[in-house]
């Protein structure tokens, strides 16, 4: 694919210098990869970006440029076709755009992976009377079988905020992997306010009588942390917590790790 | 959007019943959520493949379908644009195909999110002699600083096996979040096998002596790697272990806990 390119591109320069055509080299920005990040914002039409990015591939290739990568908005749309037709592969999308690249090197691909996993939370909320917070859902594999369990969702990496758990149903499509992790938390308040469109009923429910659910006792996963959490009230089981630092670039991460044990004299 | 759609797709069957043209419906694959798979295949004339879309949506909603999934290998890119014309939005890519959605109901879009984490991992392999595994890379931040850092890596989805960690520099143009695991490790020999590619040098180095170079002081998440595995070495830190498992679909799965704890009498 790459020789081809190079070829038409030779070609197409060749043009420019008889004066038949002008090619405008695109813009892009350099990494530290020897890669070059091209950000498409203007509109621009098919068959002009084709013999563009033509000419400029060739000349990245002869600067030794690595990685090409084109990062296209939606409305330009039309610039997919020639760009898979010049040898860009898919690399990541979201709703608003695609992130196209193109390695034209000869040494071995070093392409930074995707994003591999999606994110799952639980929220194990046990009261001081020994109640967990239980709901039943308006969607997927649990709905209309009466199974109380606790609250689950994934992350919207949008706002931060959680959005429930769609099933595994979806899976089938789905070629990444989950990560589920499960925070035992105390409640503010025994009120429940809840969120009507996916949640068809929620309560407080004593704890035995949750761990009692055959749904509870027959999946390992949902046994094992009923077991956790009892293990935590009753004798005390020490998990990680979270331990908000600042990063050199001014964000806040956290690091997670049993606190206990590390403090420990 | 979907108002024109409809339209459209309206005055394309009405033409298809006065024998002008014919349009064939797509087929799809419903899902548990009222929602339709298309899992395309097959070449198609890009011109086509819209006018039967059309046609497709339109039925779907009065069938009361809410997502419409598409698909497509990247052999089919000249099927995007059209796609997008009809309302579709981007999903989710992998090298080789592009997943659109289509939320063609009025209710709350409830379309499930993308994969939203990269997942990274960081081996600190310490032996008997209390000596760590520490490695210069070839690229990246650290490069030719003299840094020398425990071997990390992020997860390779296709083999499941580890591939060298990319920079901090991508970060500008990938939204995702990072989620980094560190494994304390006992090596099974003394023998180093160096990956030459991605590899510039490794040894076995003194704990202390990894432990106070400034760029482990000086960064909070070292530092405290560091931390957590002089207390493991010295009194007894106790992380989490994983425990594999069955799933009810025949797949192993693992679960991660304090094992200590969990376990004690």
């Amino acid at each position: 694919m790459s020789t081809s390119t190079s070829a038409l591109a030779i070609e197409n320069q060749m043009m420019s210098e008889n004066g038949v055509q002008q090619v405008g080299l695109l813009n892009g920005v350099e990494d530290s990869y020897a890669g070059i990040i091209m950000n498409m914002e203007e509109p621009c039409e098919s068959e002009a970006f084709a013999f563009s990015l033509r000419a400029s591939i060739l000349q990245w290739k002869q600067q030794g440029k690595r990685a090409i990568w084109i990062k296209l908005p939606i409305q330009l749309v039309n610039l997919v076709e020639p760009s898979v037709k010049e040898g860009f592969r898919y690399h990541h999308a979201e709703p608003d755009y695609l992130m196209l690249v193109n390695w034209i090197s000869d040494s071995t691909n070093t392409i930074p992976a995707n994003a591999s996993h999606r994110v799952g939370i639980g929220a194990f909320v046990v009261n001081e009377n020994r109640e967990v917070l239980v709901v039943q859902e308006n969607n997927g594999t649990f709905k209309g079988k009466g199974v109380w369990k606790f609250p689950t969702g994934v992350v919207n990496e949008q706002s931060g905020k959680l959005k429930k758990r769609q099933g595994q149903s979806h899976k089938s499509f789905f070629t990444k992997s989950d990560l589920f992790f499960v925070c035992m938390l105390r409640p503010l308040t025994f009120d429940i306010q809840k969120q009507d469109t996916e949640i068809e009923a929620a309560q407080w429910m004593p704890f035995n009588e949750y761990a009692a659910q055959p749904f509870v006792q027959k999946h390992d996963a949902f046994s094992s942390v009923a077991n956790v959490c009892l293990t935590k009230l009753e004798t005390g089981y020490v998990g990680f917590s979270p331990i908000p630092r600042t990063t050199s670039s001014g964000k806040t991460s956290y690091l997670y790790y049993n606190s206990k044990d590390l403090n420990k004299p």
